[in-house]
């Protein structure tokens, strides 16, 4: 860890949004003016309830009808005497911001009291949310994307539950895929372990293939912006060492500002040979929000 | 209405998604690459507690930390044995779909029992949400927007709470702009009233300037796909007729498929008199969800 | 089922509180009056996170912190110059109020759209809750209780799963415990299920012994206030025909407006052969809610 | 404050019921004997949305239905070929235990990192809840009563927000009541201040008449097991040394174990000028939680 407690931000002492720092305006011209054939891939999963939660880190989603069409007619006719028989229909939810596909702000890890850039928890953590590095600071996370489709490398339909993705394997994939990773970009990693999203959460949460530290610190060497994966944690679970627990979301997020994508469905793109697009993902300003919950789509 | 009861999207009795078939991936093509600045701008709210509701009709937004650096610290050395002082941090949250800039999913109204397409709302509507026409049905809103300045065209900060924007003004903005509407676009409105989020909340949702029945109607006879304004209900409140109560929601939801953003935040382009560019609003796949919180923004 | 959307209450036709009209003043002095220890037995559950629920029909319960000592303390340090280091500690729960140990609401139930005493469950309920039966409408539930130990007449620790408690049942403990069934009273069931409660939560919502209808039918017969078990749903699961779904429910909340207790904890008052007491619950007063979490109590 | 850090109370170092320790089972024998008329007044207030919260350390109290009657009749119906019309009906809440008239549990407040007893705030305190100090830890408070009337002794129908009740005060309706205060007893405080629960809850928690800390050390000094008023807060708003927060509930809570109980309903009794009786208030077993809604009755 570098500058424990003091800023260690590239970007400056006040700097809330890391890595996307990376991401300039003319990439961004080079990538738009690069969609030629203005397809647009969805790379979320529908988020419902039952949605896998990491247990016990994660409270469950729940959601439910708040107004009903009958109901507010009723409501509409005798309080307003209003005749042109208007339903609005809401709903409530009770959830956490890492439900379903989801960003990861930059305050959702420490390492001991510090968070990214040598904000100290004890005073950046409210009762009610991040008194910084929530996710309204978080940018859009509009810039080039590369995915990496590691199970197909490796010959397989996924990789099995706490395999980890090493350097050798992120750039022997690189290789054959004949893609280069450059600073700024979104790395998108294909395990296939989205194959257990909502068929079999049990097994979905309880390990997954996913980067170990000496992984992430390559991709990190390469100056990514984000790092994103079709599983729960990016991150290789059980973790390589029994007694360090996430320490990938301690080395993206903390020490490296990187912004973490979790739960992405990545078939559509693979399925047509689609490694490289102009990626966009919105995180929703919810103040003091440790993530949120996004739709990202790949443009090509 | 049209066809009440029956099918009446031109898009095909299983027709879902509404309005924004009217974008082509050559329309998409022609506008990523008509990207000239690589400068975004963000339109959205920041969404927190005290959010403006409508009531009875929204429940409020509540948020606070579900777990907290310190506490997951303790239970990873404790349980885990863990060395690595991972402080993890999620919080948990009460809302609707409708809170702060959101996107209305076409379930989101009906006219007595019919929604879009001719769903009946008796079938369509389950105790946990809609079984059709929710958020999750509605594709990324990615398309070109134009940008009308009312509350300047009219010479005002903004509009007075009440006051009904007619076809003559937005006619007169669009002249005024020099700019053109376009089948598939998405038409923004700048009334001004986004002066009182979060600073008179009573105000802004007790009254607002928008949309009349009228308006409503000459924006949807040009094809539009989506209309947002900068407020909570795009349409004018009080509604011209006091028993019509939301009438332009059901024009343009149940009757036309066209998607509605509130509590826009316009200013940005504004100030650069920036009014048309490339429009990208991602509405999370929430299950069977009337809305989705978003994060649109501009591209140019 | 009598007299089919009409009032049907023996006690009139805006009565909302059933079969607790039996209880009388009298019968309540000489209750209290017949305390001669002064001993209290709790006969309730712990209500905790993972408490059962019967899915679909139950959200789960969620409870965090909302304020805690330490941010509270610096909150008023800082925002009220408090020196008196005041740290306010207040939880958020999302539930149900059939969350643990509760009693069911008289509008908790239909048989199609009719509630107890011929109320409409269409006009009678809201998006936001029960117009009519609401658990606030319930009294004290103040009155005598007879302990039925069906597990131990069996010579069972606790009875199976599925297992129907019979009149014939009912009859053989009454005579063996030499108690006897009085109208108002409360009936106890011990069948030994509370044992699988947060140890096999699966196991204990899948099925449980309980009551039949025709037991149902000869406790209403001897016109009891209210009916509890030491498991979920006071009725045997699997129902008796599998094609008429929570009859006893229905029996016993619609047709006869008796209180329904479940997931009661009766194991103290039975350790000292203790099978009538005096029965104190009190529910909390959540308009239009359709039950109430409790702690009953016994007292002799 | 006596002995900051370690067990202070005199029932030992590992007590967690405080002073309900006060009260026996003799007492209990004769108070519940001396039950002559077999009546019940409630003392509550119905809880609903909208109920008083005491901003912003209080979460709204928001309530909606899950399972609606028509819905689980149709899935009940189409997944269990059910035909006995079965409509089930459960809510959804959002809540604080402390929504309403509650019981605050000894963990709801510190003295810096003190609890009752000598509990660490920083040791007892999980992001999920108290581990030591919760409401579930409360007995049931049955205990004898007595009702002060300081607003009819004052002459006034309600004491103005931020008068003091004093010592004196106290004394002279103890006195003109002719009633006396014994150790284990729960004194309830009628103020008149109810009167504005629900019709005006801007005025009923901005400020309130309400014990001061001499006060509330003169109860403490004649051993009470608990203290209730007919208001948010038991205790005087503002507090008579603005910079001193909450100290009744400090010394009360902290200090002494003594049971705060807030939002009573008083009128009943006193309209019939009942001033002693039998006081039953069966806090819910909510593990962890800082409080419970309840529903105290007074019997006769």
């Amino acid at each position: 860890m570098e500058k424990q407690g003091k800023p260690h931000s590239p970007w400056g002492e006040n700097d809330q949004i890391g890595a996307m720092n990376y991401v300039t305006p003319e990439m961004l011209v080079r990538l738009f003016q690069g969609v030629k054939k203005g397809r647009i891939y969805d790379l979320s999963q529908v988020i419902q309830m039952g949605a896998p939660p990491i247990e016990p880190f994660m409270p469950p989603y729940v959601m439910s009808m708040w107004t009903t069409a009958e109901k507010t007619r009723k409501l509409l006719r005798e309080h307003m005497n209003a005749v042109n028989e208007a339903g609005v229909l809401l709903e409530r939810a009770e959830m956490t911001m890492h439900v379903g596909t989801h960003v990861d702000a930059l305050g959702h890890f420490t390492i001991a009291d510090e968070m990214y850039n040598g904000n100290s928890a004890q005073e950046s953590i409210g009762d009610l949310g991040l008194e910084r590095l929530g996710i309204e600071q978080a940018p859009p996370i509009i810039t080039r994307a590369v995915l990496l489709d590691i199970a197909t490398y490796k010959g397989v339909e996924h990789l099995e539950g706490g395999t980890v993705v090493t350097p050798a394997d992120l750039e022997g994939v690189v290789n054959k895929q004949k893609v280069s990773i450059q600073p700024g970009d979104a790395v998108l990693l294909h395990t296939g372990w989205s194959k257990y999203f909502m068929t079999d959460n049990q097994k979905y949460v309880s390990t997954a293939p996913g980067l170990g530290e000496e992984s992430a610190r390559w991709l990190t060497a390469q100056q990514v912006a984000a790092i994103g994966a079709d599983n729960m944690t990016v991150e290789v679970v059980p973790m390589e060492d029994e007694h360090r627990v996430f320490p990938v979301h301690q080395h993206l997020i903390v020490e490296k500002g990187v912004y973490m994508i979790e739960n992405l469905r990545l078939d559509d793109p693979l399925k047509e040979g689609v490694y490289e697009f102009l990626f966009i993902l919105l995180p929703v300003k919810f103040k003091g929000a440790t993530a949120s919950p996004v739709r990202p789509v790949a443009v090509i």
